[in-house]
């Protein structure tokens, strides 16, 4: 895709004109979803060009045997993926019985519209078949927020030079296979299918989980806007049904197809009313109808954009790019089910096995947090919560005991899905991401409840973890944490990574402390707890000893902490004398040559001065970007936002500018040359943290909010709106001033740029 | 398979009682080969039971499809692999119509030997059958040394209680497929079946490799000894052609086929020659006959061991187990094709792709070297000479260039086989042992002109690798080499492995040595080496100075060379303390635990200081046996024999002795419960090792041959031959006194315990 594919504009993702090439990528762009499911952009009729297509439903799984070059032990046996569903969406569809295909007719006037505002999916274009056939085709598609088991798709066809049959078959096929499988099985058997009049639902499961899903549809026909009865055949073949109706109509007429359909699942429902549930669904969203549909869901997400939305002006590119990033979140996790969590790819494509990376943890939860109810971020820690007997479970398979836990890199159900030793074994880092995680939450939201009630058993296991982890240098006299990777993948078994040791440090120091917290403020949690994870004064005192001991790699000469030991042996080669040739290295580079290169995926030291910033001195933090950033390729989506927060702080606007466009358009600009796989949902939180962090300076460390708001000289203005302990907090910024507007009944103390401020309701501080 | 199963016998391996649980094992165990071609020890009749079944042809391979979890740049797209071939052996067997299946009838007085004087594989049981007829049942099965292309198989039954009908089915079936594939996919395609009177041949290929195979037999029959005719009829089936005969007998007269198979194979022949070629080596052997045949074997075998035998009295497990080890050598290489070499497993199971590992160089050379012609250890150096423009392609996947070359870890053709990271682009050491063979060849043989003919340009390729693969380190200003695997595989990505860096040097320098002798003593050949390699002083220059400022990891505190940087941060406990619940750790390990503890796989250091002995003090070399064979768990079966090698050296002869247990009868024994995947070829040779240079002491640094001959207290004596520059010494020790004698023409000039002496045809020298 190039860089200009995607028309600019402030509220809608916009494509002019039909390029095959460019087909899988628009359908991971214009992607739809509703937390609960998802789908990508496929055409509903018939296409018989390179497409790729995926339907999701949140949750859904199937352990894939695991495919390694060589087992070790260790390793999972099975790799929960996200699996492709059963697709409702399709509609053949012939023209005086020729069949309609964009990949065989030419396209005109196409366009295709992802409309952010109101959360549908909009596609409308003319073309003139072989048998001379000329016909303007409209689609409109959303899932719904409201029924969030219902999509809906409105299917309009106009004859513009003839009166001829229209003949429309809406199906549902259970015949679907992952584009990605290791070892192609099948993933789905069909158990039923039910027919009645208008109303169809297909009963499968997936094997080896066993989760039961109906998939069904309903349909009608409009005739110049106008219910019409139209009479149908149906086929029913083994794994799909079909549906087809015909009609003469005149030239200049348009007949539209309404087909309701979606998913009840047994996550959520008994598998013996699955049917039914389906059918009721159905019938519910026939009588509320297309239009009554569409506006509740309108309604919905104006009530999302209201405390979500970033508004910039001067810039359309960079409106339109937040925009798209804060609705792709917005698809992919609504925060009512713990059990839910945020994909890499969202539901927009299965590359990854797994839905759950420490990028819910690290980058995720700041932005659930502010532009949500707190509810939605304590869901998301529940997750971890719910799934920490499995973390204990992959510790002891790796040799760890006495209830320490590891969680896992990539996950579905709590297992782990990830079979490279190096980031499976060793990518460690992120069992201190799930403690910053309910440091960060229990800071920003105040509920402090949420330690003694379930973050304590969290943050035991894995101060048992590193406690168990570290290993004691008789010849330095301190703890190590040998053989890990950190943030950095570019780097594999390495020695005393700075952010993994901080990290590990960190959380022991944090557990402690919380404990003594919890034994004089809350002894009865205090005495549940210590009872169930059978702590000792003893095992607490043998953890303070690893923390306090901990050792640290450092230049003197440069006078900063090295991202390893033996950092400085490397040839240190700023990327800047890297030839265009070698970039990416990831594409261009063996592995040994990357590994023994200087050159950093993604932020690690400064990873981790990012999290703790408050610890650090600022000059010490911008010494360590001076050092680290030259030698960065940001090869990571998550590298240039937290690049970018940090040089605002260090108020070098054009670096923290920089780092903003490569994170905020990489998917609608294809930047990677990977889109046509999916979206990059996780590292679009990021984006939204390098304007509110970065640009607008928020900071929470304490439980205090402060703020140092800057703007890029490229924009006129921008504002966002927080959400900060029940009061909403809006900012706004332009070239020459910032106003900070308090929207609901609870006064707000700030500190900006190191002064304090009191906010009260509908105050507007102008600074 | 358990300790005492193998019963103890001076030549022959020997099984006594039919144990279908250890079936697979002695298939394994049993196996023949000829260098040409071997097979697993399966049986002729059909078995119904648990049976691994495996024909292997020398050179033919199938590149399967590479199987990696994530994939990275630079690994290989296919992966030459054993390939198991057409099964020219079987013959199905029915008395008075039921088959004889040892799997559902009781086996009695069952009996195999491995007669390893004189070269075959012999089996007899008595059985009855479901039926009640019991029968006598001898198989002499052998794979010729002599026609490398032919095998023979006599079958003889004799009714014990009954007279009856016995049938008898030769067949040849190529519908066969490996134990071991990627992707289940098939690997040969048959083109064509010639069946005539008694003979018949099967033409198949293999896909992609396009390996043109006629496997064929014919066969006769004897009653009681004397040829007789029986009638045939031939079912052809599409891959496989059956020709069944029968006749009635009496009790106590005995029915014998004479089977003669094997194959004809493109490396050898033209396509269209290969069926003819085939026909033409069955009659040819038809008409030497089986009892001819077996003669000439008996002959081959003999002269074999005339010089590689190694007698050991007072010990009959230690005899049967060298003659184990040298039997299986001699039948996995003879020595005469320098496009063949040494597979781990030979031809005796299909585990790993691609036949050639550094094993080769830094194990076997030395035995090939001593026992043969010096021919054979020439064609294993030709073999890597002839693959050098495939390992400069290697390198230069890999980012290297101006014809530096990577030899792969694991090859068929010259391409690399193996797809771990860590192994294939880190395990870089073995680039060295190609440098290392070559110096040790010249040295003992004295063939200096192997290096201008062909030595240099890989001398020069290798020596270019390291000088690119060096990094400067500015920190300490020395070169370092950074991200490799050692001959330890249980460290990966570790920075400057001190046998790495070592050999690295002693390459550059070696190759530098050897320039300036070219220059000097063969002009001719140094002009067209400077010619085709572009090579300048300048260059050279660059490569010394490398290998001038190489940085070694070392220990103050224990005046010690470290394995790599940073080894001392590990903790170090001995491996005697390490609980018996986890070993080995390779199997009770994690990955990762393994990574970071302080246990060595193989010997690492100490492996480098056995090769360049003559560079170290004998203090330094024990003071550093003495660090690291405490943690050293001996999971590479290549381990044991260098540490039984360096303990002689420091007169530990119980150290030695121990040490020397665990190779010799490793698969005799089954020690690591797998040797049902096959044997463990290559570490065979360093049994022998543990003999001649441990044992006995031999070195040989600077082309002087040296011994110091010493004996374990369990053994009488123990006696071998080497061959050097012509001359054949012979070495008998015994408790009180060490023989040599000149069994050639030749005299030699040996040191003895520091004391020269000059050893002259016919001499015995009693020390």
């Amino acid at each position: 895709m190039n860089l200009n594919y995607i028309i600019p504009n402030e509220w809608s993702i916009i494509e002019e004109g039909f390029d095959k090439t460019q087909a899988t990528a628009s359908e991971s762009i214009f992607s739809i979803g509703n937390g609960a499911m998802g789908q990508r952009a496929n055409f509903e009729e018939h296409y018989s060009g390179k497409t790729f297509q995926g339907s999701y439903i949140g949750g859904i799984y199937y352990p894939d045997k695991t495919r390694v070059g060589w087992w070790k032990n260790g390793y999972p046996e099975y790799f929960a993926k996200v699996l492709n569903a059963p697709n409702w969406i399709g509609i053949d569809v012939k023209i005086n019985d020729e069949q309609l295909d964009l990949n065989s007719c030419l396209a005109q006037d196409f366009y295709r519209e992802l409309n952010m505002k109101d959360g549908f999916l909009k596609r409308s274009f003319k073309t003139t078949l072989k048998n001379g056939n000329q016909v303007a085709v409209e689609s409109v598609r959303f899932l719904s927020l409201d029924i969030n088991e219902i999509g809906a798709i409105k299917y309009s066809v106009t004859p513009l030079n003839f009166s001829g049959e229209i003949e429309f078959t809406p199906y549902i096929d259970a015949g679907i296979k992952n584009e990605d499988t290791n070892y192609d099985e099948l993933f789905w058997e069909v158990l039923d299918i039910e027919d009645r009049d208008n109303d169809a639902v297909i009963l499968s499961k997936t094997l080896k989980t066993n989760f039961y899903v109906a998939t069904g549809m309903r349909f009608s026909y409009e005739l110049n806007g106008q219910t019409i009865k139209l009479p149908h055949t149906v086929i029913e073949g083994e794994k799909r049904i079909d549906y087809t109706s015909k009609k003469l109509i005149a030239i200049g007429e348009t007949l539209s197809l309404i087909k309701f359909g979606g998913y009840c699942q047994s996550m959520n429902h008994t598998e013996d009313e699955l049917i039914s549930c389906a059918q009721n669904n159905l019938s519910n969203a026939a009588t509320i109808g297309f239009d009554g549909l569409l506006k509740k869901q309108k309604e919905a997400w104006a009530k999302i954009w209201e405390t979500s939305d970033i508004i910039i002006d001067g810039d359309v590119k960079a409106q339109q790019a937040i925009r798209f990033n804060i609705f792709q979140l917005n698809q992919t996790y609504s925060g009512e089910d713990s059990r839910l969590n945020i994909g890499p790819k969202g539901f927009t494509g299965e590359k990854y096995g797994g839905s759950t990376y420490w990028d819910t943890e690290a980058y995720c939860i700041p932005f659930y947090m502010s532009t949500k109810d707190k509810e939605v971020a304590r869901n998301l820690l529940l997750y971890r919560y719910n799934q920490l007997d499995k973390a204990i479970e992959n510790a002891e398979k790796l040799g760890f005991n006495s209830g320490a836990a590891l969680y896992p890199m990539v996950t579905m159900n709590g297992e782990e899905c990830h079979n490279e030793w190096e980031i499976t074994f060793e990518e460690i880092h992120r069992n201190g991401a799930m403690i910053y995680a309910i440091y960060n939450y229990v800071n920003y939201t105040g509920d402090y409840n949420y330690i003694p009630e379930f973050g304590m058993e969290v943050m035991i296991a894995v101060a048992r973890f590193w406690h168990q982890r570290a290993t004691y240098s008789n010849a330095k006299n301190q703890y190590m944490i040998l053989g890990v990777t950190g943030p950095n993948e570019y780097e594999n078994n390495v020695n005393n990574n700075f952010y993994t040791n901080y990290l590990a440090k960190w959380c022991i120091e944090y557990t402690a402390e919380n404990l003594e917290k919890l034994q004089n403020e809350f002894k009865a949690d205090y005495d549940r707890i210590i009872e169930t994870t059978k702590l000792s004064d003893l095992e607490i005192e043998a953890w303070l000893k690893v923390a306090n001991l901990m050792y640290f790699p450092i230049s003197e000469k440069h006078n900063i902490y090295l991202q390893q030991d033996g950092f400085l042996d490397k040839e240190i080669i700023p990327v800047s004398e890297l030839s265009k040739r070698d970039r990416p290295i990831n594409q261009k580079w063996s592995w040994d040559r990357i590994l023994r290169s200087c050159y950093i995926k993604q932020a690690d030291v400064l990873q981790g001065m990012y999290l703790f910033e408050n610890n650090f001195e600022k000059e010490t933090i911008e010494k360590h970007f001076d050092f680290y950033e030259p030698i960065t390729v940001h090869e990571s989506s998550l590298s240039p936002c937290i690049h970018s927060i940090l040089a605002a702080s260090f108020d070098r606007m054009p670096k923290a500018y920089e780092q903003y466009l490569r994170t905020s358009r990489l998917d609608l600009d294809d930047y990677n040359h990977e889109v046509h796989e999916g979206l990059h949902i996780t590292s679009m939180a990021g984006t939204w943290s390098a304007i509110v962090q970065g640009f607008g300076g928020m900071r929470n460390f304490d439980g205090q909010l402060s703020f140092h708001p800057q703007i890029p000289k490229e924009w006129k203005s921008y504002s966002f709106k927080i959400n900060f302990r029940g009061s909403t907090l809006k900012v706004y910024k332009n070239q020459t001033e910032c106003v900070f507007t308090n929207e609901s009944e609870i006064p707000v103390q700030i500190i900006v740029d190191g002064v304090e401020k009191i906010i009260s309701k509908n105050d507007l501080v102008t600074i």
